[in-house]
């Protein structure tokens, strides 16, 4: 396989490097060479990380700690980076050791996704900082576009209170009912009441809050008809 | 307990918050309220690992993948964070819910190292990422230098080479004896042979270059008397 001229690839990554060793050093597989892509790869994936984290943690100011880490694992994982990578069509750019050609490596998700990692760490070395967290977030905008909408993730109690107002009915009651185990393992059961509504929802949780909020999106669920929302 | 005012805790992290709602938010476990520590623990945590993976990667020129991964584990891990928190002074600080603090959760290493992430996310906030970088790079100063001398982690093959450089011997001859397996799953064994040493030293990887590498530690080895280095 005759590799195209690598102007087509930089167009299409839209970095023009000022340094093209990188590049070359981004795309090149272990199989190839002593001087390949791992280390890179390191640099990239933590790049990766904290810039869709940080991108994360400002869109969706109401979500919580695990609402956060669910969103990053929908963004930064191999198979959205090998997706990534054959949209910039990668695969017919990497250099590989003649094993690697023969069974189609240029095809595989793994290596794609972390030449593609290499290439975000390449284009910081490249470039800074600043720079390669433009690059990354408009890389990145269709599949930022593709994640829910930030008000789903207000946390139930907020988005139950809003419903109810905005349908001028009571607002909801919560009450401890039960609380069982030894101090830092205890567990919370709570009884949410909503004037008008014929039965209390349940919610049990390690502390009070996360007992009322589970009981809080028991009744939103039972007053929408909606399943629980999964980011 | 009666929580010192947080002068001095600001004193000792070294940084004066602009915005010191941001330090009292990471200093708040979850047990306390519901405006707690954990997005900002999120946030610290990946701006932690960049930056420290940023640093490895430059003092580190001649470290595999593999081994900057070890370096960056041994210092960013549950444990290591907690004693930098327990240096700071912090659990007297924290703000826990009554269960936690009856059980001496300020002493827990896991809620230590939680709110020492988040006070890095704090930080991170407050300031901006370059001062996130400087003030972190000098708090992790000591522990950088307990790291393994970058020298050691140049690759074998190259120590062999300079090790029998600098004593006039001849240099090493490398072989592969035997591949087996099918394309992208091989393994090679190699001997690597010094003239004027009796035996041959073996290796075997999955690529020639792993399996020499292997060869030439155990040639290292051997010749010097020591063990395997292990970052």
């Amino acid at each position: 396989m005759k590799r195209p001229p690598l102007d087509s690839l930089v167009r299409r990554i839209g970095h023009p490097f000022n340094d093209p060793a990188l590049l070359e050093e981004a795309l090149t597989h272990r199989s190839a060479g002593s001087v390949n892509n791992e280390r890179l790869e390191f640099l990239g994936d933590s790049v990766l990380s904290f810039i869709i984290s940080d991108s994360l943690f400002h869109r969706y100011p109401n979500a919580t700690e695990g609402e956060l880490s669910r969103l990053r694992a929908s963004l930064v994982n191999g198979e959205k980076l090998a997706e990534i990578a054959r949209a910039l069509d990668l695969g017919q750019y990497l250099r590989l050791g003649s094993g690697e050609l023969k069974s189609g490596g240029f095809r595989r998700a793994s290596i794609l996704a972390d030449a593609m990692e290499a290439i975000i760490g390449a284009v910081y070395l490249d470039a800074g900082f600043t720079t390669v967290r433009n690059w990354l977030l408009e890389l990145f905008q269709p599949h930022f576009q593709a994640l829910p909408d930030p008000e789903l993730l207000k946390d139930p109690k907020t988005r139950l209170q809003e419903y109810l107002q905005g349908r001028r009915m009571a607002l909801p009651r919560y009450e401890v009912t039960q609380v069982t185990g030894q101090s830092h393992n205890q567990r919370f059961d709570v009884t949410c009441t909503i004037e008008g509504v014929g039965h209390p929802f349940r919610g049990s949780g390690t502390s009070r809050r996360r007992a009322e909020q589970e009981a809080a999106l028991n009744a939103l669920e039972s007053l929408t008809g909606g399943a629980k929302h999964d980011a």
